[in-house]
């Protein structure tokens, strides 16, 4: 084992809080009222798709995010696929979307026929790069007839997708920017995100419509379970449309007036979520606390860095990153496999997109930072329960 | 109103059990351990996509259904998607399918890029009509390549789905034997017959591969779920790899090898799940008496029966129906205003798929039997609760 792993080894030992046990990425906590309002749901016999916790849920959302609207759904996948249609993906669009993200970022695309157009991200960040996009577009795309084209397949370009990996803000305001130039509508995958803000204002407000993801890996839990946030009503409208079979009610009949899809979050789920989202701050400031933690051990160690939250954004710092200054596969593979054959759970970045057999043929920019990113990039125990301190003590760790 | 929807409403309530508040049609029953299995949940850390209760529910699934597999998934529509891609449904291809039936049936045709082709129903058991359709595929049908082609549209006729409407089995045996001949793979939508057999055996395990929905309406609730069940392991495996986000996993790298979906039932629904399964039984005996009642009750009255289940098949009654003798458009109105204005929930089958404007193009058959059941169908409360008495005693009332 070299120096390097073994300095990073011990360092998340510490950070970690010395655990005896095996220690996940991510564990969800239920430390509040999730066990009453589950029960409600059974003894009322509301748990199913209409509820009064789904009505809460959205409502306690939209408040907590200061979107004017939130939509459940059944998961994060469910929510990106209904955010294209809403921002106006057609089949046989192009769809601009980072390498470097989860699978469904690039599912989704695919589901509303649309094919995705893979981008480059960039270190800081890790999110889409604003001057790579820039030079990319510049190269392969035109304006006309009030959209984007791509001038080499000809598709449109109907949208970018900007995702904030392991809740890191993406520089939203050079993307909008570039948006507003190209008339591409921004739609935010907001999975990772939820509880981190841009320049004060919660991620997932600033595209045109964006999705959460409540998956039981993420800060906050509904079992599986997501949203759909915009303060764009007729969007908002429009997204619990599809997302309940496009179902239009007169009296006792039924129509539907569109393809349409069950995507709705039952009540039960939704009980979870609201009383996740009743603790959520107290979950948010001790992962701050813990990522503090590791930032102060990984301070001193060459070659590695702890990714920090970017200049003029609070993190949720959902999964502490690890970044090795070596594009180095080999001292890759050793942290990963030194971390977790102590039972500290480790990972790398998702396989890039664009080197899944589904995406081969994908269109593509020159993705050489996102390449380098996934040999250097190890996600580290996140958990908030790691802090075990109470709220508030942490910060100063 | 006149003296046969007096008679009727009359019936229905005197069935019902002459109830005080209003009466919906299908209520959900948590009178087990519900609330024990989704606290264990909770209290474990277990809510999402992975969890001991999932198992469990597939290996109950299969046991009680008799199939040798069972894959949960998030809700009906999401494993008749998979269902229809398992049993080699392409984009492209015709899927024959009734037109009366839910709006799910067509659309899980849509997103696997088929097209839906409607053929007609049978007043007996309100399911596809073996004969009619024997006719309609001389007609329109040819076989080559070892497969079967409309003549008309020039596209392959991939598969036929056979829905249980209201829980009472189709004619499995002249529809399989149909098939056969015309190399067409049969599906079963069980949604709806959880509970049911057809010469013994339970549905869904007839066709190729079949769908059952846990809705809140449905005879066992998961709040939302439902489940793929095949005698055949391959295409078990496949129907969990394609709802698992089709993922392939070596040490801590992933990888997915085609676009999959997150169709996955969460543990804290599949917690549900068990503890309903463990007293359907019971569920599906009070069903039984009811319908039992309201069929004596209904049995001397000229212009209406009850839909009792098909001969050689045991129907779990999801649904109680009234069939009116007339094909009288505003006694059918006249009848469901009483009831629901008696606080009776009643309801008109589904708008027929070959009327919602998305499939307004789409190939059909003659779909007159269809049309006149659409003025003929009344669903009237059906409840488990409604017959209160103890499992057993009500068989003979
Ligand atoms: C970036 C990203 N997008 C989308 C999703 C999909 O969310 P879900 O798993 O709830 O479908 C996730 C989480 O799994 C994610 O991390
Ligand atoms: C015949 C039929 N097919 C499919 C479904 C879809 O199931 P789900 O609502 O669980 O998606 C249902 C129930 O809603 C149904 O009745």
């Amino acid at each position: 084992m070299t120096t390097l792993t073994n300095s990073i080894l011990e360092a998340v030992r510490e950070g970690a809080g010395f655990p005896e046990a095996f220690t996940p990425l991510h564990e969800p906590e239920f430390a509040g009222r999730e066990e009453d309002y589950v029960a409600d749901c059974i003894r009322t016999g509301w748990v199913s798709s209409v509820g009064s916790f789904v009505d809460r849920f959205e409502a306690d959302l939209a408040e907590f995010t200061g979107c004017s609207r939130a939509v459940a759904t059944v998961n994060g996948t469910a929510a990106l696929h209904i955010a294209l249609k809403c921002s106006g993906v057609q089949a046989g669009d192009e769809v601009l979307l980072p390498t470097l993200t989860f699978v469904a970022t690039a599912n989704a695309t695919s589901y509303a026929g649309a094919i995705p157009h893979f981008v480059d991200s960039e270190a800081t960040t890790l999110a889409v790069c604003p001057e790579a996009l820039r030079s990319h577009l510049e190269e392969c795309a035109e304006k006309r007839d009030g959209g984007c084209f791509n001038r080499k397949t000809g598709r449109r370009i109907a949208a970018l997708v900007v995702m904030h990996a392991f809740g890191h803000p993406a520089q939203l305001d050079p993307l909008l920017e570039l948006c507003r130039e190209w008339s591409i509508p921004l739609v935010e995958d907001a999975a990772e995100s939820l509880g981190s803000y841009y320049q004060g204002r919660h991620t997932g407000g600033f595209g045109l419509v964006s999705a959460l993801s409540f998956n039981g890996n993420k800060i906050l839990t509904t079992g599986g379970g997501g949203a759909i946030l915009t303060n764009d009503p007729a969007i908002a409208d429009r997204a619990k449309h599809l997302t309940t079979t496009a179902r239009i009610s007169d009296g006792w009949n039924f129509t539907h007036d569109e393809i349409g899809y069950n995507y709705r979050l039952p009540n039960l789920n939704a009980a979870l979520g609201c009383a996740q989202l009743e603790r959520i701050t107290d979950m948010l400031q001790r992962k701050r606390a813990l990522a503090m933690r590791y930032k102060a051990l990984f301070k001193d160690i060459a070659g590695v860095r702890l990714l920090e939250e970017p200049q003029g954004t609070e993190s949720n710092y959902w999964l502490c990153t690890l970044v090795l200054e070596q594009f180095d596969h080999q001292l890759h593979t050793e942290v990963l496999s030194a971390l977790n054959d102590a039972g500290l759970m480790a990972r790398p970045v998702w396989t890039l997109m664009h080197r899944l057999p589904m995406f081969a043929d994908a269109p593509r920019a020159d993705l050489s930072c996102a390449e380098r990113l996934a040999v250097q990039i190890i996600n580290i125990p996140s958990s908030p329960k790691l802090f075990a301190a109470p709220a508030g003590a942490g910060g100063d760790v």
